[in-house]
């Protein structure tokens, strides 16, 4: 199993969310509260585990970033605004006070950078490593958020930035969530579905495919690599990118129209069937990507 | 340097929260937003760490629980109504598929009883134990909520339950979170603070007086204790039990109208003089309390 099918399971046997409370069910980028006003509050959490998301020998302030900036891109897929975040840190015995204090300037330099407040969490050591997790909250106009659903047959597949080498070069660490990118899509109604990618393009782009019962046709040749292999692009994950559905009547205003420096290409097109497969219909496996279940089988 | 000094330092260096959007601060069980209605959304985040709040040997099911239960309580010391949760689980590379379900399971149980629904989270394998983390929302009528600030030199001092001995008891994997009870207590109005107990009596009810720049003279004859002596009573902590400051004058009427089997008792009065002392005017140590930072010193 792995841990889409893992969720799906889980979620197949939960009560149904009241629709009316609970927009967004399970399975996209942030859950949504209706607030009961024109806007939705956008709310999710993830975690951040030493040795597996960053290194030994990796500054601390720095993993307190990559927590933030991770859940950051998360409001981002959806086309949200940031507003405040809870903390949860369960500190390794290895930790000095300093660190800790190093972690959470982390975090909050970059939460200063969004406007994004710390309202609270918790704080406990554990017996081995670091393990973090971080709640953000965000929100959109309701008529504005952008799902994962959404795309349909034809659509240009987009995507922001470049792929692959993100753990080598230090892309994981560093990387600035496409906050702006995701919010001016959202408002200007480009992205019929959007979401970014953290696990692998290849994955990801076939989740967002089939959140709409769609395919992808890849144009692998117009993937922009991050000093990489189409290979390492498709596969290595933590790219922290957008990628979203266009309507082919959109495109050409899209990029008249695009105000930021960030890369924007197309990269493939949304088919009636579903899978994914490069131009010349050749399946593309998904298998490579990082599973957190896969060791489980 | 202490969990409570060192949150202390770290808020402190933090950019004001804007008022009108999170009218409590930093330092409650709770922080909340302003919906822009009459309500406002109360928010924690709390987490369950394998072999500090649960033995190898507890059924992953009950850590499950324990851990949505707790973060119920932190809404219940708010006088709120819980909604919605987000799970965030890493899991060991011991544990099995079956556990990982088992532990959800634990969790979606408990949360069906008080109509919580999970709405999102993340699932990642670490490298040792098994470290999980849950955020709670719930909401609570702005003219209604009760927090840690608000107690009056002269307070009663009231308690839910009993405690002391709650890891030898188990009670610590099975209390039932005191949401009805807080509930009842903020739309009634008669805390004017209130909190859970979670640390330990001594130093949560220092806490409390503390948020007043009150002190509180405990009578520790009238502490019901969980098949426990005092002493334990005051320090074992995992109570899951309110404290509340009630007037003198609402101290008659709370008992008549209380309909709740729940045990309540008055266990103290707030004094102007700050700090923690027993029916005789001694002092009362907090220091037996477990700190999550104490062992950095």
């Amino acid at each position: 199993m792995n841990e889409d099918q893992f969720f799906k399971q889980l979620f197949t046997n939960l009560p149904h969310l009241p629709k009316e409370a609970y927009p967004i069910g399970p399975g996209d980028d942030c859950a949504a509260i209706a607030l009961g006003t024109d806007q939705l509050l956008l709310i999710a959490a993830d975690q951040l585990i030493a040795r597996r998301h960053y290194l030994p020998e990796t500054p601390i302030r720095h993993a307190g970033r990559k927590l933030l900036a991770r859940n950051l891109s998360d409001i981002a897929a959806m086309g949200g605004t940031v507003q405040s975040c809870l903390v949860c840190l369960g500190f390794s015995p290895d930790q000095m006070p300093d660190e800790l204090n190093e972690f959470y300037q982390g975090i909050l330099n970059e939460a200063q950078q969004w406007n994004v407040h710390m309202i609270g969490g918790d704080i406990a050591q554990t017996l081995h490593d670091t393990v973090a997790s971080l709640t953000i909250l965000g929100q959109c106009p309701a008529d504005k958020v952008v799902r994962r659903v959404g795309a349909k047959p034809g659509d240009f597949l987009m995507a922001t930035g470049k792929f692959g080498n993100s753990f080598e070069t230090q892309h994981h660490l560093f990387f600035t969530p496409r906050l702006h990118e995701g919010k001016w899509l959202a408002e200007h109604q480009f992205a019929n579905a959007m979401m970014d990618v953290s696990d692998g393009l290849a994955i990801d782009v076939a989740r967002l495919a089939g959140a709409s019962n769609c395919g992808v046709s890849l144009q692998l040749s117009d993937i922009p690599c991050r000093q990489t292999t189409t290979e390492h692009a498709l596969y290595d994950g933590e790219d922290y990118e957008l990628i979203f559905a266009v309507s082919p009547s959109k495109f050409s205003p899209l990029l008249q129209q695009w105000p930021f420096e960030t890369m924007l290409t197309k990269i493939g097109q949304f088919t009636e069937t579903p899978g994914l497969t490069d131009q010349n219909g050749i399946a593309i496996s998904t298998e490579k990507a990082w599973d957190h279940l896969k060791s489980k089988e």
